[in-house]
C-alpha cells in the first residue's frame, strides 16, 4: 500500500489558489487551514446544513451569535425554487457573510430517487451563484445497495467527475470529489483511488447518513479508513452527513477534516437536546447540563412552556453550540496530544460506538503508520481497548522489527519497574547489571509493556505511560506475547531470569513467561525482589548458571 | 449490617426545623432539598470555598452571575482577624445573600498543626455570626496517620461532639458531624456509627483532600462507603475538600450529597483550566473547549495577555462554572437514570479514577442493595467494568437467590436472543416449547446475561439492556458462571440443550457451558440454530432423550 502521507496531486487545476495547510496532528487527526475565496476555514470544522428555503436559525445569527464560519446548503433546491437566474450570489441570498458550500442534490437522489437535474447543469449553477465549495452530482450508494449496484454508483460517479472536469470554469471554487462504495470497503478504496487521480480540492465520503442512522458505526470505521488510506493526506476529507457530535472525535481521529450535519435542527424539531455523550428528551429533563448562553439563562421547564417555534429555535441553538463545542474540544485535544483519550471517553457514550472503536483494532497498523510517533505529553493507558493506541503499536513494531539486542546478550533479565514504591531501588540495581555481567541484558516490564530494553527505558512512550497498577488479563496476555515474539526473533538468548514481587499479577506474568520459554526451549527461572534486595545473589547465581564460555558472538545451538 | 436506608435519628434536636427531603435516586445518588434558615439548598451541591479575607471572585458575583446558592468559608480565620465581636452577620460580612456554611479550623489544624481555639469557643462564635451550617471542631486524621493516631482522632472527635451538644443553642443552624478515620475503613465505619448516634443534621467525611491530592481515589471509595453504610440515609453526607470535578459523579454515585472545593481558585492561580475530564494548562492551550459566558467571548491567547489578577479571576470563574456544570450534569443523569453511565465515562479521565471505579466491585453487594432496582430507562452495558452495575448484581441475586424454576422442569433449553437479526423467529419458537414439552424449560442467553428464564424475558433489566454484540472474555466467563451457579442450586435439571449459531462467541459459550455441565454431572448437548429452523427436530429429539417418565416432581438422582 502506498502511504497516503505522500503528497500526490492536489487541487483541480495547476496553480490553483486554494490551499490546505495542516499543523498539529494526533492519531490521524490534524488542525488545518483551508483557504476559500470567502476566507480561511480552520479544520476540523462542522458545516451546519441550512435549508435554503426556511431556516429556524437565520444564517446571520449562526455567523454572529453562534460563531459558525461556514455552512452548507443545497444548490439543487435553490435552483428548483428560484430558477436558473433568481439567485445572483448565494451569500446575499442567505444573508451569510461566511463560507458557503453547496450540495448538488445527491442526497435528494438517495432519499427520493432520481433528481431532475443534469450533472453539467448543476455545476454551472453552483458557479453562477458564486458558491465557495461546490459538489459534483455524484450517485450515492446508500447502505442497502447490492455489490453490483454499489459498483455502478462508484463508476457513474467517476464518469461524472470526468464530465465535471470539462464543465468547471471557476478556479476559485473548491470542488468536492465524492467517494462512493457504501458498505463495501474495497469499492470505497477503489473509488478513492480513482477520484484521487482526478485531483479534487476536497474529497468527501458519501452515504454515511444512512449508515449512522442505523448506528453502524463499526462499518463506518472501515469505510472512512478505506477512503482515507487511498487519498492524498494533503487534501481535506469531508464526511457527508455526519450526525451526532458523539462520533465527531472518532471520525477526526480516523482522518476526517470536515463534517456537515443537520442533526442540530432535526433533533430540535423532535424536542431532543444534544450533549457530547448522547441525546436527552426535553420532555423529561429537569436540568440543563450546559453553560452555553442559551441554557444558562433558562431551564427545561421554561423552554417546555414556550411556543413550539421558539422552543425549537432554542433547542437548535443549543444543539449547534454543543456541536461546535465538541469541535473545539477535539481541536484542543489535538493540541494537547490527547485525541485518543478523548475518543476512548466518547466511545463510552453508546455500545455501538465502543464496537466502532474496537474495530480500529483491525486497522491498527495503518493508523500507527500515519500517526505522530512521539508527543510532548504522556499517554493515559486504560485497559485492553488502549492496546490499539498508535504509540503502543509503534513501540511493538520497533521492538520486534528494528531493535537489535546487544551482541553479547545471553541472559535476558526481566525486571519490573517499581514506580509505585518510592525508595525501591531494585530496578536501578538491575540496570547496573548490564555492565556487571556482560552476558546479561536487563529489560524492564511494566503494563502494558511486556519487555523494554533497559537502555531505552527513558524513551517515548515507555516512560510517559500512566496506567492501572493491575493490568487486566488481556493486557497481561499481550505482554507475554511480546516476550514470546522477542525471544523468537532474537534467538541468541539462552535463558530468561525474571524478577518479580509477590503481587498477584507479577506471579501470573512469571507463569506466562515461563510457558513462553518452555515453548521456545529457552531456560527460565524467576527470583523475587526480596532475594534481589538481599544482595543480588539470587540473580547472580541464576544468571551465571547460563553463562558459560560461549558468550561472545556465536549463536547458541538449541533444539528446534 | 443494618441497612442504612432505615431512618434512624435525624436532626440535633427533636422538632428541629431543618429538613432533608430526597426525591429521584440512581445508584446511591439522589436529588434532595436541604432546608436552612437562609433558604433551600438543592443537592447534590457544591459549596465553593471562599477565603473570608481576600476573594478573587466577590461572593455577590458568585451568587448573581455564577449561580452559586451556597458557599463555605472559615469561621476560625474570620475570628482570628476580626475578633470575637467584629462580625455580626456572616452574610453581610461577605456580602452574600445565599446560604453560608462555616468551617471550624480543622483544616488549618491538619495543615499547620494545632489551632488557637477551643472547641466550645468556635461553636459559640459560629452561632454569633449567624452561620447557616456550622461544623464542630473535629480532629482530622489525614492520610499519613498511623492506626493508633487515626483511632485517637476518631475518639477525640467523638468526645468533642459530645462537648458540642452541650454548647449548641441555635436550633436554626445545621450542625455538621465530621467522620474521621482516614485510610482505615473500619475506623471510618466506627466513627460514622458513633457520630450517627449523636444525631447531626449533616455528616461529613474528613481527610479526603490529602487522599485526593495523592490521587488515592480507590481508597477514597472504601472511605466513602464505610461512612455511607454506617450513617442514616435520611441525612445528607458531605465530602470535605472534594477537589476536581472529574470525581464528583463517582462520589455522588457512592452517596455523597454535598461537596466543598477550593479547586476552582487553587487551579486558577497556577494557570490551570478545569474540564469535566481533566486539567489543561492555559500556557499551552489554543482553544477553549467550553461555551460558558467567560470562554465564549475570548480565547486562550487573549486571556494569556491579561494582567495576572484579571487572568486568575477569569480562570477561576470558568473553573467554578465547570464545577457547577458537572453538578448539573450529575443531577440530570440521576433524573435520566444514567448516573452509572456518567461515572463509567468520567472514570476514563485518569487511570487512577478507573481503578477507583473498579474498587466498587468489592462493594457491589452493598451498593446494589441500596440502589433503585428498576428504572424507566434502559441500561448501557459496555464491558467487564459494567458487571458491577447494581441492576446486574440484583438480577444475579434474584436469579440465584429467589427464583424457583417450574416444578416439572427437567431439561434446560438455553437459547440465544436474536436481537440483531430481524425476522429470525427461532427464540419465539423456542419459547413456545415451554408449553410443548412439559419437562423442557426454555431460558435465554444474551450478553451479559448467562441465563434468563424465558417467562421473565420482558422484565427489567434483561429486556432493557443495550450492549456489545461480542461479549469480552470476562463477560463470557461471568455468563457461564451464572449457569453453573444456577444448575448447582437447582438440581432438578437432568440435561442442558444449548442452541447456538456459528458465531464465534456462541461457540465459545457452548464450550464453557459444556464444561460447567461436565463438572456438575448434568448431560449437555448443543444444536445449531440452523437445525432448529429446519423444524425443531434437533432439539425435540435431544430434549426427549433426557425426558423419561420421571418428569413430575421427583428430584433426579445423579452421581455426586
Amino acid at each position: 500500500m502506498k502511504c497516503p502521507r505522500t503528497q500526490y496531486g492536489h487541487g483541480f487545476f495547476e496553480g490553483c489558489a486554494l490551499s490546505f495547510e495542516t499543523g498539529q496532528r494526533d492519531v490521524l487527526g490534524r488542525i488545518g487551514v483551508f483557504e476559500t475565496k470567502s476566507g480561511k476555514l480552520e479544520t476540523p470544522a462542522l458545516l451546519p446544513v441550512v435549508n435554503p428555503l426556511a431556516q429556524e436559525i437565520p444564517p446571520r445569527v449562526m455567523f454572529e451569535k453562534l460563531g459558525s464560519k461556514a455552512l452548507i446548503t443545497n444548490a439543487y433546491l435553490i435552483r428548483r425554487r428560484a430558477g436558473d437566474t433568481g439567485v445572483d450570489d448565494i451569500h446575499d441570498f442567505l444573508d451569510f457573510p461566511g463560507i458557503v458550500a453547496t450540495d448538488s442534490g445527491a442526497y435528494q437522489m438517495l432519499r427520493y430517487g432520481e433528481v431532475e437535474v443534469g450533472s453539467a447543469e448543476i455545476i454551472d449553477y453552483q458557479q453562477s451563484i458564486r458558491t465557495d465549495i461546490g459538489v459534483i452530482l455524484d450517485v450515492p450508494t446508500g447502505s442497502r445497495a447490492s455489490r453490483t449496484r454499489a459498483m455502478e454508483t462508484v463508476n457513474e460517479t467517476i464518469r461524472r467527475a470526468d464530465e465535471a472536469r470539462k464543465v468547471i470554469k471557476n478556479r476559485d471554487i473548491a470542488w468536492v470529489g465524492p467517494i462512493q462504495g457504501g458498505l463495501y470497503p474495497d469499492l470505497v478504496a477503489y473509488s478513492a483511488r480513482e477520484m484521487a487521480k482526478r485531483g479534487f480540492d476536497i474529497y468527501a465520503l458519501g452515504s454515511p447518513t444512512e449508515v449512522m442512522e442505523q448506528y453502524l458505526f463499526a462499518d463506518l470505521v472501515d469505510m472512512i479508513l478505506a477512503a482515507k488510506m487511498n487519498l492524498p493526506f494533503s487534501t481535506p476529507l469531508h464526511l457527508f452527513g455526519a450526525g451526532h457530535p458523539f462520533m465527531f472525535s472518532l471520525a477526526v481521529a480516523l482522518g476526517c477534516d470536515l463534517f456537515d450535519s443537520a442533526a442540530y435542527i432535526l433533533y430540535a424539531r423532535r424536542g431532543r437536546y444534544l450533549t457530547q455523550a448522547g441525546t436527552l428528551h426535553l420532555g423529561q429533563m429537569e436540568y440543563f447540563p450546559c453553560k452555553c448562553d442559551t441554557c444558562a439563562s433558562t431551564s427545561p421547564d421554561k423552554v417546555r412552556s414556550l411556543p413550539i417555534a421558539e422552543r425549537t429555535r432554542l433547542l437548535a441553538e443549543h444543539n449547534l453550540l454543543a456541536c461546535f463545542q465538541e469541535i473545539e474540544t477535539i481541536k484542543e485535544s489535538i493540541v494537547e496530544g490527547r485525541l485518543w483519550e478523548l475518543v476512548e471517553i466518547r466511545c463510552r457514550s453508546h455500545p455501538r460506538l465502543l464496537e466502532a472503536f474496537q474495530r480500529t483494532q483491525k486497522h491498527r497498523a495503518e493508523v500507527a503508520c500515519c500517526a505522530p510517533s512521539t508527543k510532548r505529553k504522556g499517554i493515559l493507558f486504560f485497559d485492553s481497548t488502549s492496546l490499539q493506541r498508535p504509540e503502543y503499536v509503534m513501540h511493538l513494531e520497533r521492538l520486534l522489527g528494528d531493535y537489535v539486542p546487544p551482541r553479547e546478550a545471553r541472559v535476558l533479565v526481566l525486571a519490573p519497574v517499581m514506580t509505585h514504591r518510592p525508595g525501591d531501588e531494585s530496578s536501578d540495581i538491575l540496570v547496573g547489571m548490564t555492565k556487571a555481567g556482560k552476558g546479561a541484558h536487563v529489560c524492564l516490564y511494566s503494563p502494558p509493556y511486556g519487555l523494554v530494553p533497559s537502555e531505552l527505558q527513558d524513551t517515548f512512550p515507555f516512560s510517559q505511560t500512566e496506567t492501572l497498577e493491575e493490568p487486566d488479563p488481556e493486557i497481561l496476555k499481550v505482554m507475554a506475547k511480546a516476550v514470546q515474539s522477542y525471544l523468537a526473533k532474537n534467538r541468541t538468548y539462552r535463558a530468561v531470569v525474571l524478577v518479580r514481587s509477590d503481587r498477584g499479577w507479577h506471579v501470573r506474568y512469571a507463569g506466562m513467561c515461563k510457558s513462553v520459554c518452555t515453548k521456545l526451549r529457552v531456560r527460565f527461572s524467576s527470583v523475587t525482589d526480596k532475594e534481589i534486595s538481599s544482595g543480588l545473589t539470587g540473580i547472580g547465581r541464576k544468571g551465571k548458571r547460563y553463562l558459560g564460555k560461549n558468550t561472545k558472538g556465536k549463536p547458541v545451538k538449541r533444539r528446534k
